[in-house]
């Protein structure tokens, strides 16, 4: 039977400025994790959420994290643990976000101050954390106090995980989530997060698929010290000449990637997923409004797609150790580190790709006959991560999607990774479902970060009909 | 007639005490000129110069250069123009130099505090502006000093022009320079600059060459802001992907230049040049000692001297909007410029040279069939310059070196550019006679700069010796 959610859906309407003020409260407070002078405003906002979570009835725990690594004298914001109901006829469902945010401020381009929910005519709510990840976070909050409100049933149990650390690098977060997978998460049968977007801006998705990533560094060094190129020049061989050669022996213009091993790792495209592509809400028009430009290496839709979910990709990002800054300046850089990452998918295993670059890397440097030294090694390394979207998990968050959009979602993988994903996924061993609230417009990291009124509205009713459909969704 | 110097000599000898006093109180006073808050500092050390100038009978002028470019709130410090001499029956020889010196400060590992001369018991005297270029500087206000305390008739009427700005850029210089040409400057018969250093640490030597200098850019661009690599990596058209192919396109490891028509523009070895090169102090052990590493592109000394005195050489210094700094960024960067020069020599044009660096890159980046856009300009070009080392200015210095060291001088190029000599050899049209004080090891740029004691006192023997000889040199 379907779940009877009317009411619920009514009490949200009638809340909604109660939310959007809600909302505003917590964008007053600048939690940004990135900055050590604003930690207090980080525990400000964990004591905020905290308190608002405990006022509608949810038991509630401030973890402490320690100290953080590369700032001893810094406490890590606390981690936030809490339950909401235990009703052992109920299902348990695990849900994550965070409630630190990006750094802002008005003279990086802001049209409103970044720390003050500012709600245009149109109804896009301007204010830093607005999309990431106040909202959505708030979304579960709201929900339970709709519920309240409405005299409706809650369905589930509702674990939260919500921390503060998370534009920093989820600083202590694995080893938290890792210990408490048979601990506070023992009884929880699914998770959910929602920290994601819209693959556009009309219609909902679920995400099921994310990609890994590999940090690499190339070091190459030769002089003691820096060395000026008007007395050197002609007589030392300079580790930049030998860098630019590395790096643009990885990749091509048009992103083939050149050292091999690399593609032969790749899952075979499957008659089921190929017919997958064309359905979804997404064009070439979509995809250049959010480059800024028409530079994109496919014309059609279905390799760009395939490209940005199921293809491994490398990007250059750099060179430390080099000139960086305007201007001119005769040097020839002593020591140079380039970066460069590799985007991974199914079935690529990490060490197995390392091993492909570092190979090639030492290969290609070696052809040069260069006196100087060559270092190549990973910064980090993140596994791809792959849901079953036929999982009953999906299913009941499709059957939400519909009820609340009155669309079915598209099913999308996203190019980039959430590390915190597979996390949960290997600590609990249950199914992970990405459920987003907010549009590939919102601009989580950029200036002007908004949260349509409408998507956090529905947004709140998508998360609580969620937790209906998902409490009685047959497992199979 | 060789001209009497004994007695000058001794007195140098007698006053060395007095004359490493003077260039302790130079060193005192903290005149860097690229540090806005030293600029008053910069404008003390003109007057101190001025004020010891005007003690012994100079004339003196200092020349206001109006507000500083790039920052035009501040006033640029004044070039002090003076006269020494207006003897009809004289020559008259115009010398340069300058009062300002490099930023230091003793955190960057100086073992001293650097703006205080502090003389070891080796005779090194470390301080910041020791060797560049308060102690030559010094240098010829100390030679008339000790002719008027020995007797002895100074041989010129001394021109001597002192700027403030050399550590930043020589801001205003030229256009005073050439204005000066036929005004203040217009009875000199040569030129002298004590501005450069000896090629090793015992054969004083004379510098007759320069290259020169083409400093380019190469600015790639395509989205319109920087990605996120993991939602546009493979999908976009990588400007850093493009970058880093064209520049290493540029030269191999072992420094040959890629670009059609660079070396066919370079004047051929003569036989008289073939047999120069073995007679010159210096060795591959200096020059690894430099380096602080062995790698270099040549085995042995006399390809070296060649790479680094007649034949161009090109530099990759770094790239400007990537990511720099230490650790990890995922970006695709929007637009980014590489930064290199070529380093000119006879017969190179500076237009033909632009032009070839032009047409390769632009060659190079449309075979890589990209979208993005590139730009490639010349941010700055200057001019090689050689000058005859058999002018009478040369040969005149020549006999002094062979007086004051015992020993004839190497003659050298030099690999690096000092812009304002072919400025002054252009404005007055007459010969210009690099005549360096200190030694290789001084480090004028880096921490723990110093002079030696003796290349102070018989630099400044040197120095009146010089005037001796081309009071007199036969002009042919």
């Amino acid at each position: 039977m379907a779940p009877q959610l009317d009411g619920y859906f009514k009490q949200v309407d009638d809340l909604s400025s109660h939310f959007i003020d809600r909302l505003a409260k917590a964008v007053a407070i600048p939690s940004i994790s990135s900055d050590a002078a604003r930690r207090p405003d980080v525990v400000r906002m964990a004591e905020f959420l905290a308190a608002e979570l405990k006022a509608v009835g949810a038991s509630v725990e401030l973890r402490p994290l320690g100290k953080q690594p590369d700032n001893p004298e810094l406490d890590l914001p606390p981690v936030i643990l809490a339950r909401y109901g235990s009703d052992k006829n109920k299902r348990t469902i695990l849900v994550y976000g965070h409630y630190d945010v990006q750094p802002a401020d008005k003279s990086d381009g802001w049209n409103t101050e970044p720390f003050t929910l500012t709600v245009g005519d149109d109804g896009k709510m301007f204010g830093r954390g607005s999309t990431d990840d106040k909202g959505p976070v708030l979304g579960w909050l709201n929900a339970i106090e709709a519920h309240q409100k409405a005299g409706v049933d809650f369905p589930v149990n509702l674990l939260m995980c919500f921390e503060g650390m998370e534009e920093y690098g989820s600083e202590g977060l694995d080893e938290l989530i890792e210990k408490e997978g048979k601990g506070y998460f023992a009884d929880a049968e699914a998770v959910c997060i929602s920290d994601n977007y819209w693959l556009g801006t009309e219609k909902p998705c679920l995400t099921y698929g994310l990609r890994g990533c590999n940090y690499y560094s190339v070091e190459i060094s030769g002089p003691g010290a820096d060395l000026h190129s008007g007395v050197f020049g002609g007589t030392a061989q300079e580790p930049m000449t030998d860098l630019v050669r590395v790096l643009g022996s990885l990749v091509d213009t048009h992103g083939k990637i050149q050292i091999p091993g690399i593609m032969e790792q790749v899952a075979p495209v499957t008659a089921e997923e190929e017919s997958l592509y064309e359905g979804i809400a997404f064009t070439m028009d979509n995809l250049h409004e959010s480059l800024g430009s028409k530079t994109t290496i496919f014309e059609d839709k279905k390799p760009t797609l395939m490209a940005r979910w199921r293809y491994p990709s490398l990007s250059i990002h750099g060179v430390e150790g080099a000139f960086s800054a305007p201007g001119a300046k005769t040097v020839i850089p002593a020591k140079v580190i380039g970066k460069f990452s590799i985007r991974t998918v199914p079935d690529m295993e990490i060490e197995q790709t390392n091993e492909c670059v570092y190979k090639f890397v030492k290969e290609v440097f070696a052809k040069l006959g260069s006196k100087n030294t060559l270092k190549v090694y990973a910064q980090h390394t993140g596994k791809w991560w792959v849901a079953s979207p036929n999982h009953w998990n999906f299913r009941a968050a499709g059957k939400a999607v519909e009820r609340v959009w009155g669309t079915k979602p598209d099913f999308t993988r996203e190019g980039g990774s959430i590390p915190v994903t597979l996390t949960f996924e290997q600590a609990t061993g249950k199914n992970v479902l990405l459920l987003p609230m907010g549009s590939s417009t919102d601009g989580a990291h950029s200036i002007n970060e908004k949260l349509d009124k409408r998507n956090y509205i529905e947004g709140i009713k998508l998360l609580g009909a969620y937790l209906h459909y998902v409490a009685e969704e047959v497992q199979e």
